[in-house]
């Protein structure tokens, strides 16, 4: 089974399409999921979350009310806590039910300190097992998650360029067949090689490394002004 | 002398009264700089840079000349380089100009490994030691650095909530004196403690560490369709 999730974060760092992926989602039968106050911003898109997991504190009471009369699953952490929500939503999908892959919506913009607990959350031993089947996607962002060992990237449809990020304590990382190569890197902190293409005679990159985590953040150029108007 | 920035992350990201804030910094005699973009946005909003840097790999040609007769100085950077045009930035403004502090706009919003160089560049030890004279700021976060040791953070005008992100492995971090308090903390990898607040009676938290990097995120809520409509 496929999962799909909605987390909080403002709808202006959404992709144009996303009712539409939802939607179709929902209609494959895939495992749709909202986030504490995603769980309600999917309810306004017309879309049922099947899992609604978060303390749900950012929610008025009819809001949250509508939640649990309509949704099948829901999951209430406790703010003061261990796991955050979307620890626990990654933890919910995958040992819970046993998902293949994982694809995440309003993970980012707004606080920064929300956005940084969904990209630092892949650390956590607990999470990181199920980082590679995951993607976060934003409109201007793709990024996916690489454990140790020798990756041939694809690039992803309309996001010409790509940072990597070395999330933590790193050896011998290489970038190799991009437009721009890396040859043994280690370090002791994280570091980003930004604004790294693909070649235009080749559609992959390859990446090793021999310990640390990547995360490999593809993007595009957009007119924000244009995709408001959309 | 004070210093303050103009990187080239989107304007949607900006705070309503960056104008006023650049026009009131150069007629006080304070350093402004353009990063890459960041210098012709500057133009565009009335404003000439004392000191452009940048590779201005992003401008048009007539752009590009337009500050290339205006700016005193100016310092191009490599594409292809060790350093980066913010970590030149930096360099330049505390080694070079001798400033005292940095106000840092259009960091943040974008491509995610742009906003990530912006931040992850203050664990480079040749960075880090001026990463305490740093702020960046956005129109929902404004983003302060911590090196290893006591501190009593005062609260931020408007932005009721915090974060503690440790950016790297850490040793013995304390949060007290907050909502939310943490003891004794040690990890070797980065984590965040977000959605922390002061508490009611107090306009300040504490902070104490012995080795690791902190990076405290102040951040409110805000109505992005207010925002954009101002």
């Amino acid at each position: 089974m496929k999962a799909i999730a909605l987390l909080g974060g403002p709808k202006e760092e959404w992709t144009n399409e996303i009712q539409t992926v939802f939607k179709e989602a929902k209609k494959n039968g895939d495992l749709v999921i909202g986030v504490d106050r995603g769980s309600y911003l999917l309810e306004e898109l017309g879309i049922m979350p099947d899992l609604a997991i978060g303390d749900f504190d950012s929610l008025k009471k009819e809001e949250l009310t509508k939640i649990e009369s309509n949704v099948k699953d829901i999951r209430y952490s406790n703010p003061v806590k261990d796991w955050t929500d979307s620890e626990l939503m990654i933890k919910s999908v995958f040992a819970g039910y046993n998902a293949k892959s994982l694809t995440i919506y309003g993970a980012t913009g707004g606080r920064i300190d929300h956005f940084l607990v969904n990209l630092f959350m892949f650390l956590n031993p607990e999470i990181k097992k199920y980082a590679e089947k995951v993607t976060l996607i934003d409109q201007q962002n793709l990024i996916r998650f690489f454990l140790p060992g020798h990756h041939v990237i694809t690039k992803e449809k309309d996001y010409p360029y790509f940072g990597v990020a070395s999330l933590a304590a790193i050896q011998n990382l290489n970038i190799s067949k991009a437009k721009y190569f890396l040859e043994n890197y280690s370090g002791d902190y994280p570091r980003v090689f930004a604004s790294n293409e693909f070649r235009q005679d080749r559609d992959e990159f390859e990446l090793d490394f021999d310990s640390g985590f990547i995360s490999v953040i593809f993007s595009k150029d957009i007119d924000k002004f244009e995709h408001a108007m959309n």
